[in-house]
């Protein structure tokens, strides 16, 4: 099915959008495209797409997104932060309807983690440009700063400033080179911006987002769009195996205690473990063994463990075991085994109305609705603990992100656009 | 038993030493020890032990030396490479033994690597001195440089300068600064150190050094010194892990390719086999783990394996397995493999004559001479391929070295002290 002709469309069988007969979706999507491709070269330095918050390269992004917000019909406005919102039409001035996404990315990051969600806003934004007025809500459109928390390393840092949710010890979170977040705010070039702040009574509707999945699941059921159910509770861990160094050569084997060796033992159990639980994911992302030499008996290991699960007790569950494991294997080896946890964050569902409402739209469009957890947070995670939210997930090739190899199809963003067109339009009266 | 007072001492018992009755050990190895606090203490910038090749410290390090061996009637001398020789009574020019060491440590090293060995040799030639013209052949102290090759990540490249055994690409060498070997050595200021070169037909009876154990098999059996049976075979691998990244929390576990996980099982392997296969030792010591982040599936891992055993058949063995177990696990989890060999060297024998003579003196002070093999490579290793070597072991605490935590005590330096002079002695008329 091509989008693009129409021809077959459920959606034009079905008659459920206004904009049916009326969009060339696949010529939007290429718009889309383009604009991607344009942001995608705007970047720090060289090379890999590098656009981290506060920087020359995400006020060009700005720039370029404020340019195709005002084509839309929105007033384009930065906040007190630095995140840029659309504002649209305000003849019903509230509740608002907000959709976005972020406008960094990770070094080394894609063109659509982010990017595609607050393009496809703008253009939902004008394709319903003439009938904005008989929304029941106002339609905003909002680009975030530091969604990835590269720079900062705390993420969302946009969406939570936006809610007032920021603290004054975010504010001093430093980055790699002990810039704050206060001063690269400060120093960000916003002064010729056109400023607006919300209203402090402005009533929210709700927020959504589209996004890409970030992992296989939609490209496995051969579907380009799903609904997330929400975002999964999270777990971070940082472990350490100290055990006692010595030559290589030196050392017999039934004398070591080799603190590489436990902590591979560890990380074997880690897979086992989460492999057991259905529904959850653990990764030991970084890995750290010292002295680190070739000829010397690693003596101390330190490595992270990320935990994710839909279920805050399954993911309890799965977080005792390997602390337990840990310290088992620490027994065995005469190895001191040292843990913290890091971050504990608990389950975001979508509003189950917003699901149906979304899910309805995409069974229109591709015939079904896979529902699915989202393993990532998003700035929608923030939204839904205060507000209604929904995530519409687009398939993305081989589940890759965070990679300059990261795509999405003209024909997956064709649908995207027509599912977010369809939500919106579901609430006309 | 006190080696200071003599007493109840079975050298003096067995009669075997001439000096049995004359030297006070205990104050002779008092004495090393203060001469060791005192190389301890010259050292690059401050903190812990660090004295490299062809720098300040080590040329400060020679000139105490220097100095010591002047005291214990030898003529110090440097060859043309830069390492130290304390030439002895030259009646019998020829054959000429060799007694050494190094003076270089590895960063954060600890006192006794290497210049026990040195101090031993002059104290030896200090109780010697009255009968190097009795002695049937010529006795020179050496002080060797770069055994360790922390600095151009090759070793006892001064033990191979001295036999005439290095070639061009050793001079090539950089070290972590790009400054090559060359560059140092033209540029170690030496010039005003008297300048001996050996006789190009000079005939050498052989090398004999000693050196801490570096390992706790000496202290497992309660005994300070024993015997090397040589210098294990050694073999270095680099392998790499290539796998898939990806989002941490979005690819569930069924679809990762993690290349820690793969890595893991590796690491486990190597343990176990080498286990398996008795007087194997093996040590991954490094582990790369990339893109190393919290919520990064791991894409590659790059780690080395040091395998060693006195036999090489055995250690082709263990090489193979562990080459064949990385593999299976590439196919078994569809990650690539990739391996090299970095080092392979045929283990090195000492002289069995010696050995028996070097046991029998040993057996004499402590009631049993253990034989072992060395797991560490030592410029004995280089003059055992030419020439006849010994290696005299002596007890470490805890079997640690290259660590401050480095210790050996007065009485068991007493001890090889003694050992060392009743082998030279062993050959006089």
């Amino acid at each position: 099915m091509d989008p693009g002709t129409g021809k077959g469309s459920p959606s034009e069988e079905g008659e459920t959008s206004l904009n049916a007969t009326r969009v060339d979706w696949l010529r939007e999507a290429e718009r889309i495209g383009r604009r991607l491709d344009l942001l995608g070269a705007i970047s720090e330095g060289e090379g890999a797409l590098n656009r981290p918050p506060f920087t020359r390269s995400l006020c060009r992004a700005m720039e370029e997104t404020a340019r195709w917000m005002e084509e839309a019909g929105l007033r384009p406005a930065v906040d007190a932060f630095g995140n840029l919102r659309g504002w649209g039409v305000r003849e019903n001035q509230e509740p608002v309807l907000l959709i976005g996404s972020h406008l960094d990315t990770v070094p080394g990051g894609g063109r659509f983690d982010g990017a595609l969600g607050i393009l496809l806003g703008i253009s939902a934004a004008e394709i319903l440009q003439d009938r904005a007025g008989s929304l029941p809500f106002a339609l905003d459109i909002l680009a975030f700063q530091e969604e990835e928390g590269a720079r900062f390393r705390s993420g969302c840092l946009g969406s939570r400033a936006f809610l007032g949710l920021l603290e004054e010890k975010d504010w001093n979170l430093e980055d790699s080179s002990g810039i704050s977040l206060r001063e690269a705010h400060d120093s960000f070039s916003i002064q010729g911006w056109p400023r607006m702040e919300p209203d402090p009574r402005e009533k929210l509707l709700g927020y959504c987002e589209a996004h890409i999945e970030q992992g296989p699941q939609l490209e496995a059921l051969g579907v380009p769009l799903g609904v997330a159910l929400g975002i999964v509770a999270q777990e971070r861990l940082l472990l350490s195996f100290l055990g006692e160094g010595g030559h290589a050569g030196c050392v017999p084997m039934s004398a070591r205690r080799d603190a590489l060796c436990a902590a591979a033992a560890f990380v074997a159990f880690v897979e086992e473990a989460s492999r057991r639980e259905p529904g959850a994911v653990a990764t030991v992302g970084e890995l750290h063994c010292l002295p680190g030499a070739v000829n010397v008996i690693p003596k101390r290991v330190d490595l992270s463990v990320d935990l994710r699960h839909p279920e805050e007790a399954a993911l309890d569950r799965l977080s005792q075991a390997l602390l337990e494991r840990a310290e088992e294997i620490g027994r065995d080896r005469g190895i001191e085994v040292g843990w913290r946890r890091t971050q504990r964050l608990p389950p975001v569902r979508s509003d189950p109305d917003w699901q149906d409402r979304l899910s309805s739209v995409i069974t229109t469009i591709q015939g079904k609705a896979p529902r699915l957890w989202s393993g990532a947070g998003h700035d929608a995670g923030v939204f839904g603990r205060l507000v209604p939210m929904v995530l519409l997930f687009v398939r993305c090739r081989g589940g890759v992100s965070h990679d300059p190899a990261e795509l999405v199809s003209p024909s997956d963003t064709a649908r995207a656009l027509e599912a977010l067109v369809g939500f919106v339009e579901g609430f006309l009266p």
